[in-house]
């Protein structure tokens, strides 16, 4: 972890629903990126990508039921884009309204003819911030469309797959090409909380070594991106379950089994999150304790030398005094009138006293186990 | 946030029931406002409001089933009013007393011929505090019935959609109605909540700057305000799932999938309002240590110093003693009995020992880490 | 609130089963109250009471199937009491258990013949202390048996709508009956809710401008006796739940809809209770913060007085030193070894370090923020 | 409460399985006792009771199908017992591994031709200590069969209303009696919570009264014992459950009216655990809070003290110094460089400032509050 | 426990899935260790074992359907092994990955033919850390294939008891053998916490005797220890509920009674685990007030010994200043000005007062119980 841990949480703020827009109105982001097309086209045997600049007319381009295709849209800033989805394709107002809002909890959903899905794609940043962005699928019987809000992501692995046809990619059909972006996403949820546990590791040594309220700090900012980890996580694994208790026949049995092992995935990732987020709060009460403990250090220190020689400044103090003699005849004032000061050897006696006084103490609380 | 952040919530007390009184007893409000009514009447082709004095004769108003109707009723202080509910509509007492007695939870409830609910509208008002009306509905097959506490509310966009004729809000019935302005309300719960979020990070950052004991009573203030929205939206959550879940024939199929897309803006208010809830309780963790820490740097400074000059004062005292020779003849008094006092360059002998004392202490000190 | 508030918890000590007893053992508390018995008996026109001094021959009494009869007792301590009911009526022996063991929970129990149901009804008492009193209730076709343990109760409001007749209080039957005092058993939680809210907010103003010891024992007491209602109120609810779900011919289906708002009421209870607890324990942080607070404010008084004044002490004490010249020759002893001491205007210029280094300390710890 | 309490937790432990062993192994622990065997017989108009030295003819003994037994076996040291159970008796080995491995939750399983249950007998020692045992039960047709670890137990008062065939107990067969000896030990952790819940009370005023630490080790003390109670009490009630819900003909419906008195009774136990619970924790809460008001009182003390007493210390300690006048010709060293000391009256002038900066500084810690 | 206690925690870096491998992906840790394959064939009369180079034709080797053979495989670092179950025994390649991936919830899964579980073996190792290692199962009819990550394991009873055929290990078939070892890493987590609890039991010890920052430390990890033990049981339990479940005719009648046996020990290891939890945390709590306790003692000494020796030292600085009288025409300074020094035994009547002032500081303390 070479980057900074900063205590302050980055974060997104989602375009918000205006109050009073009509629902199912598609929302076009000013400010977001204008899509990137591509159409992947495969089979068993045969795979061919060409980028788009429309989509008009895709359902003719997608019309051959002997192949399938992945139709990849990254960036939302289009509204011709939706008209396509809205007017060509007869996709539902609602999805089309929640594939532009882009603050959905991952869930699964079936329409006519095509399912809805929302997958939230975690990447830390290059200031080890959490990039949190949402990935769309409309799955029908042959096209998987997917739609993301940039231009990088975590995919680049599926897609050398279904080029090189590793595996079930270009036989499994749009559902299990779905399953396994879905899954390189939940994978990728794995690297992220393992550069945490790294991070944690690291605070605790600190923790262990030299505790100061940056220890405090980074937990804390630890703990909130497990919160935060945690809100998309759990969703994540609801909606495999909905995947597998659906009886939409886009879904075939033998995805099924790939479903569940993400399910088992999910499910790993939560206790992950449990058991860190358990870690960190210990960790935090671990701080408490270390503070308190060295209060008491610092005070005992104080209390030591205070108590020792406050009295013997007191001592001191007395002797020091001018008490003295008048005489009453010529009221002439002398020196004479506290006897000790005078006595032979009185000042070594008077030091005497003063090393048995700080002995006694120290022994009192040599005993109280003050020094260790 | 310009407004200031008072620690004092402000309470609404509701009227709660006196105990034994009659159930389903229509409580009227002396202090609340006199009703203002409008009558929309719609289809997907006309458009008309006019205000009414009064409900009498409502069934003969509302009967044309080839449109539909919205009857808005702002202001509940008319028991003639609800006389006519009672008696000319037929509504349930139960039901009545339920919409008089403004405290209630949001829910959902079928009836023979109408389906009753319940929302809080919430609005954050002038000062920040939380504005929390009860809007309740009946719904029969043409008509909406709305009766909400004050004049003000956040449904105008509602009645602009309604007179613009815009998406379905003419043609989807009076099942679409209650919806829409159901939505509406979920929607503003997004704006009360961004709203604080905006808070707690300007408390996040007062925090870090400089904590004070303000910086505690605001996030405090900020806690228990989640806590009072997580009372509404929870209940909100369980309506809308009463609604999926009915088979009342006034709710038709394409509603409930808008009422599906409210019911996951609850869900996502609830994880928003649970994180929230987490990252407050952090924050006052993360002040109780600042708090803790702080007095660790005050007792540091008492401790460096008071250790530093409390033995050397005691070294000035010791040499500030008046111990003296007598001579044994003459009784007089002479100085001389403290040798070390006599010595040539004592004095700077002295100084230098209290300066290794000092030194010895400050390296003590600085390896504790007590400088940082 | 005038009345003090105290800590210690007033608990009522329950006649706790003595191990041994036969299960469904009739247990008659000699301390207990002697009962009274009222009989009214009514139907849709018709309203009558008299008072019993036994049950002896109650059958007949109530044997008028176009009447129903409420046979209310107050006191338990009178065995020959439950034999009527164990002989006569035969009622299950392991209900007048329960119905004398007056620390059982809310529940309800269908029977053959009839129903028994348990309700707490709970009041403040003079001082302020939660008085918690059992309800029982045997609810046959056309006769409804209640018992409680004192003669004063919340109950007059329910006995004056059967005088009037107003409602449905007449004609609704036992059932009806039951519901009725039922709900005015509920709606008496709202006042002891409602009381212990005000109380709350008393100490909250308390806790803001003057936080002593007593308001943390308050709001201890306060959460305290939220932990003890909330004992009550959740098997309420589930009573009201079994209620609604029993399949009795004794419970219609009218009355059901009352026993349904009940029940929103018990959850509208939970929903306030949670709240005031979550309210409570964020006041006992906030009193924590505040005495973490306080004593650093303690400390930086101290701290700032002792770091200024104790080096300057040092110096003084340092110029008090009685370091003196010994003529080597006469041996006699005189001032003159500590130079400093005899510069012109040596006190003058001490007296200005002593302001420097003072200063310098203020400057300190003003920018320390510790003035603030 | 006389007997002390003690903070370290008494622990039984328990001969836990050494891994390896063969499932259904019958564990004999030498060092427990040797089995005593009493041989019940009745039915309604009959009791007998006999010691037998052997299990041996159990089945002929047990016959007569006219009469109900119990056999009651007290110590569990005997291989050749289980023997007879295993082979005469044809009971499974789980079974009898779970007799005598007594570490088990209470459970309820269904045999072919009998029921096995296990209860924990619970007991407070002689020394405040509790003691856990368990008792195991295999109900057939008309015999039940019990084993507890020691000859002491909670169950006279059962064998007295057996031989005194007092209610059901001699009519209500095997089941009835198993009921019986289950409600007895039920019925006893009301005692043990009625027992802690005084001892609790006596911490609590501890608490108030002199706070010191042996009143947080009590209250852990207490709440350990809770935990540990808790332990026992919800598997009970889910006993309690099974049975309800069992078909098994070996438990009549009389019976299970009264297994769900029980199983009340063990709900009423977990609401009085959890609610001692909450209080203790409250309580140490308290204690905490007490502690760091406590702290901060001895702050006052010194910081007041000390800021009153410091400053003037210093003044005099200006006083003090001995600042001269050397005589530039002489080089003779007088008095008379200080010249606030020979001022007339210059003395008690300093006592008046010092007196005046003291009276400030109490007004100050006056109006902070300090003094109350 | 002679071993010494570490804070830091022991983590096994799992070799987590890299983003992007084909989903179903055989994973060959070239670190890990090279399988070891033992062949044990048994029946009721018949027991052999014989070392395996290879698993090739081993469905030759085991087609004697009158036997029952257990293929057991330690270490994993063999492509052409999986080869052989990927392609001669036709498991699923998501088993096989699930196999080779060693960082596994427990789990139970169905498959044509055949089932799959998981079990993690835990073991205190020579340093006192966690060894966690994961155990697979392949049960097909009359084959049960293990495979673990060393070579080391609990299971030799396991194996002894199959060589001697003791109980019912040689003819329950496959289901009863891998009950056997799953029971018996079961019976290993008791040891396990058998002995943290003894750890625990010394932590708490050194609690009370001497509580220092390594106590704390020491309680933390065990209650890391215990949150990474309950990560392991709670899927256990489900995955035992998941087999009791399974119509599986792989898993006899007979078996699932065993396995209703290894179900119940979860949940009591699940009981005391979280008793452990706990207790832990009220250790931790303790720590804390313990802390807080020495707090205020070592603060009383310093505020004691202040209180009595600062306002004494005071008196004797003002008795030691040097106000002294001028004599106005000769410019003479003499002494004389401070009218109690020269007082007849003014240091007697001094010291005496110090002596009441100290005195009344004692009775104030001692009144406050500070002494105690």
């Amino acid at each position: 972890m070479s980057k900074p841990l900063r205590f302050k949480h980055k974060k997104k703020r989602y375009a918000l629903p205006e109050p009073g827009t009509t629902p199912g109105f598609v929302y076009i982001d000013v400010n977001s990126l204008k899509p990137k097309i591509n159409l992947y086209s495969f089979s068993a045997d045969t795979f061919d990508v060409v980028e788009l600049n429309s989509l008009r007319d895709i359902a003719k381009r997608t019309k051959d039921t002997s192949a399938f295709y992945w139709v990849e849209i990254k960036g939302l800033n289009s509204a011709e884009l939706f008209n396509v989805f809205s007017e060509e394709l007869k996709i539902h107002k609602l999805v089309l309204e929640d594939i532009t809002r882009t603050y959905h909890r991952p869930k699964f959903e079936e329409y006519e003819g095509y399912n809805f899905a929302v997958s939230r794609m975690l990447r830390l940043g290059e200031d080890g911030g959490l990039e949190n962005q949402q990935v769309s699928f409309i799955q029908t019987k042959n096209v998987l469309y997917t739609f993301q809000e940039t231009y990088d992501d975590c995919l680049d692995a599926v897609r050398n797959r279904l080029r090189e046809g590793k595996g079930n990619i270009r036989i499994g059909g749009t559902g299990y090409l779905m399953y396994a972006i879905m899954d390189m996403i939940v994978d990728a949820y794995f690297s992220v909380l393992s550069e945490w546990s790294e991070d944690m590791d690291l605070i605790e040594d600190r923790l262990l070594a030299r505790p100061d309220k940056s220890v405090m700090y980074d937990m804390q900012l630890v703990k909130r991106n497990l919160i935060a980890l945690r809100r998309v996580i759990w969703p994540e694994r609801d909606k495999m379950n909905d995947i597998l208790r659906t009886d939409s026949d886009l879904i075939s049995d033998q995805t099924k089994m790939f479903i569940k092992d993400a399910y088992d995935h999910c499910v790993q990732l939560m206790d992950m999150v449990e058991s860190m987020k358990e870690i960190a709060s210990s960790n935090i009460d671990m701080y408490l304790s270390i503070i308190s403990n060295r209060m008491n250090e610092i005070m005992k220190v104080l209390t030591i030398i205070s108590s020792i020689f406050i009295p013997l400044t007191f001592i001191a103090g007395i002797y020091g005094m001018n008490f003295a003699k008048q005489d009453p005849v010529t009221g002439k004032i002398m020196p004479g009138n506290m006897p000790e000061l005078y006595v032979a050897n009185g000042y070594e006696y008077t030091l005497l006293v003063m090393a048995f006084i700080a002995l006694v103490q120290i022994i009192f609380f040599w005993r109280k186990g003050w020094f260790k």
